[in-house]
């Protein structure tokens, strides 16, 4: 109860008076600020997000299960698996605003043609093998690339080899479901190609550091669909090297960080989704941070502990682990480890909400 | 159903597996996406939120019984009385996005110091006499007249007359709740200033058209907190002239609007809402549009008539009316119709979101 | 000579073959940077320009000596008398990149229309009477107020009084002059209008503290045409009383400054010239302070002294001073000083060529 | 004569006062607009600089005399020497805002370490074995790379060969100088590092496409120092390629073009100036165009011809030309050609001074 609330000295006819105002309130649809106050706005972020782990065994061995019973088609659309965040019952998602899901393709099988608002990647922790045609552009997905298909690009994937694959989809189906900016299509029911190039018209046109074609238009979102693992490894290699050197670049003690980006800008890859990749060299401990925003990230190699919110993780490669708001995380290897973090940040910083707490050693 | 979905001749033992396959998705915290796809992500938005009116006269009268048998205190901090969407039950919103209140301050009363990071404006219907007062500097509330409150701004209220005054709150408290973005801080339990100043320093400072002062700092959110009548009257008598004149400057025939902006930036006067003030000329009826984003409006001054949805309501001053997004929404007026209108624009915009579509005449 | 030049020691059939070689160059169209390096490059800025004082007695006598003798038409198209830096001769430009010139206008000449890419601006020390026609629409000018004709806007004057009016006229001529960046056109030969409102069209749509018309279309310059006295005024006074009663907003101590803006966007009023007022209070003196760009400034109203390149200049309302690029200035008043400055500081902050040296008191 | 001019009907006392005016005005240090305004404000720009050719061949032989005949060393600083336009009497200025140079650097020779308020560049046309240290950072040079030093960096450059090594210097000295914006600092005596990487710690950190250090501030200017050939030459080929396989890419058919630019902003990768490379395939034949603004380029491959400004011009791989502000300009080539661009576009483009005409084919 609230200090507005009326003291328990009140007579039981201003107690029936008041009892009729809350009765009338609900019958004209409206709802007193001062019963909810604290609960509508709280001192720091009180998400209903669980911070956790899922671990790549446990999806892995579902998705797997459902290639064999469950077919691709129109309607479904992906066989993709989320993450279903227990503190937010009845949904799929992992945070309030990020969707994450295990995404798995069979042998010689297609996921149809379609295209929608909301902004998603891939992100590929094992195998290859796998085409993703953006607005017709054929994007090979291979271990540790980030595959982009930005808002109301038409996108179908198809597996060419005999093995199964899966990776990581990450969406922003919870934030556009919340606003309601949803709006989806169904594109063709064939493919728009069947082409295997390894590298894409995109990465062809905008795969240059620096170099920019004078002839394609910018955009938004990022133009550049794929950024192969080969280069992301290299700039984080370069990172830890320099910082060896004694030289600037990692942005703590053994921690090297890269943003995808939208290279015509500089901006983030996709406009309403932050994506990094983590390089913790071995023996690192991060220091503990709050972030006013929500992540979700995956241990893309090596291994390591998480203490998120107080509590111990030991991970392996391909685990996943979410990260509410202003949830207290730090994360240490021994040996070294990579880690694919996504997050709303993007959403933050543009409306100025964005806010860390560093934790001060003790 | 989806097509995903195994059809109807599965066998038995198939049925069963599926049947398995779904209990451990529920107990790994797995959802699938082809059983709810459509759901997550329909063709078009499909909000949960009503489109609807609220009259003024009952949030008048129930604010007025409020002031009769609810104190004003720390902790509930405010006597606001909010829309609670029936579309979206156990809220006190007015979209998933926006709160729309009457707040309402009796003879004297003091509503406490706080600060938080949700930004907030208050639109003044009717009544003054009540001073706002932001980081310590007093802005005289009047008819007409936006005041704002941008985040992490220190500000309290207070009655200086011997009548009560309400007017209308808009915060961004839904959206900061499902971001988990909300910081909230209690203040001093005294006054920080008594001044009942006409105009507050930051008018004085930052309210000249095209003039900025080079000794203040230029900040996200506006430095201008108040936005008076006269000069919102002005720019929108303004407008009409110059159509009837035959010059450019309404955005269809009969229909000027203003929008409140940072002068120091011309962007939106809070970062995640954006407010502004339509005119209807006499015997003035809009397009049918559709916005994705939702929008709160409140009449001002006149009356009309609204297609909202397909469904006509007749609205008085005061009256408000909630347009969830992709409502479709048309607005007539036979003798001439003000109304002020807040809405989560800035956040469609800033992230690429936005989209309008505008019926063609038949 | 630089070390780079050969030693004395030199053999006579050395000298000769570098008497041969820089034949060769020049024979070649080519010039060596060792010869003049250092005056290309000087360790600080060594303007050419001259740092002085023009009498706005003399200008308007001699302005209005020749609106006895020389008739306003197309052709030479205005009645302006230019400042003349003799440290730059041979040209009539005040600085490298800005042109200041009184302008004259007869009772019932007209000054003919015609557009241009070179910005331009009118500040208006005495008198009114006048209109500038600005794509059409009638601005009239009045002593304090400030009237823009943004890049390749049709302009053109007509005084519709018996009497003479004088004013400023600002452009950036040298500076586009320099770029080759100039486009010129002549317009009609008859007035587009001869209305003679108070208030032009563009300051009934955008001369509104924060408001914006949402549907008239943005701008890099200016669509506000005229920025009139009293809000001027009205800005300069309330950040001197601020500071009286213990408020920030001076730039120093009884130091008050107003920029004129673009009320779309925050930024400066004209692409390529900055425009400020400026107010000392009675007593202040200014820190001396060196900045990277050149700028002219008039004395509006009141009087001082100031102290340029260690020479001190007193000036009576309406003289004009100019001060080169990394000129050391300080202004001083007893009774008050109001003054008006432009500059290219938009040139120089845009490039990132900006700089300021603000000499510590003794 | 302009028509302000009095005509010669005028009185001989007349023409005394006229006189007498004009010596006035010159005595103030004033000078009339009339009897200048069409040299001053030209319909189209009419530049002072020639357009024409520049041999690299003359260029060579009187770098490598030089190099003969004229020491390196502090206050000549760099043994460069630089295209001086005919059309420019006086100066060493390749356009009134470009400097372009042959640099030459013996064997084993340094050109001392300083720094400027100039932006920057080298292209290497042939040979290599010199690095540039920038801060400090030593970055390689080698044929075909674009090697930037921006603003306030410090840079040195030394020859770690036996053999002689030139390339041309791009700076933005004739701006600069035009507007008072220089500032010089000489640096050590001794090299900052001797250290010959094969890439730059600049390269290691920004020269990954799309991806930034998070740990590693933004600058205005590209904190990236090296653009390699290899990248450069994918680049043009994957657009040549594209439209050879019918997708979008090319400026216009068979003319590829890419921008250098800050990765972390996609802007221009120097405040200043624009560098670009064209690639025209076999048989192709560029649009006529003029821009307003001007031009350096030098053919860096291959062979073709230009018409300039209606003069037909053969060129050879090497060669130079400048293209003066509005000046018509073709190429064409035969058996394809690589040139390399440099221009003043960044300042017309954020003073809002750009301006394109593109000729219509017969």
């Amino acid at each position: 109860m609230t200090v507005s609330e009326p003291s328990e000295t009140v007579t039981s006819s201003e107690r029936a008076a008041l009892d009729q105002l809350y009765t009338d309130f609900a019958a004209a649809n409206l709802a007193p600020l001062w019963t909810q106050r604290e609960g509508l706005m709280p001192n720091v972020p009180q998400p209903d997000a669980y911070p956790g782990v899922w671990r790549w065994s446990v999806l892995y061995e579902l998705a797997a299960r459902s290639g064999e019973l469950v077919p691709v088609g129109r309607g479904g659309e992906r066989r993709a698996i989320a993450l279903a965040n227990p503190g937010l019952p009845g949904t799929a998602y992992a945070t309030p605003t990020l969707w994450a899901a295990i995404q798995y393709l069979g042998p010689g099988e297609e996921a149809p043609s379609h295209r929608h608002s909301q902004s998603a990647f891939r992100f590929v922790i094992e195998g290859e093998g796998v085409w993703t045609n953006v607005d017709g552009d054929p994007v090979a997905m291979r271990r540790g690339d980030l595959l982009l298909t930005p808002g109301m690009r038409w996108h179908e994937h198809h597996n060419t080899t005999d093995k199964p694959m899966a990776w990581i989809d990450g969406l922003d189906i919870p934030f556009v479901r919340q606003l309601d900016a949803g709006f989806f299509e169904f594109g063709s029911e064939t493919l728009s190609t069947r082409d295997t190039p390894s590298r894409a018209r995109n990465e062809r046109l905008w795969g240059h550091a620096g170099l920019l074609p004078v002839g394609a238009p910018t955009t938004k979102a990022s133009p550049l669909m794929a950024y192969r693992w080969e280069s992301t490894d290299a700039a984080l290699t370069a990172q830890l090297e320099l910082e060896d050197e004694g030289f600037p670049g990692v942005v703590e003690p053994g921690h090297a960080v890269v943003r995808y980006t939208n290279p015509a800008t500089g901006g983030d890859a996709l406009t309403t989704i932050r994506t990094e990749m983590h390089r913790l060299a071995a023996g690192c401990r991060t220091a503990s941070i709050r972030v006013a925003g929500s992540a979700v990230w995956q241990v893309f190699a090596g291994g390591g502990e998480i203490e998120l919110e107080g509590e111990l993780h030991t991970l392996k490669t391909g685990d996943l682990f979410v990260v509410p708001s202003w949830a207290e995380l730090s994360i240490a290897t021994e040996t070294g480890l990579d880690a694919f973090r996504f997050s709303d940040d993007p959403v933050f910083e543009h409306l100025g909400l964005d806010r860390v707490n560093r934790k001060e050693e003790a």
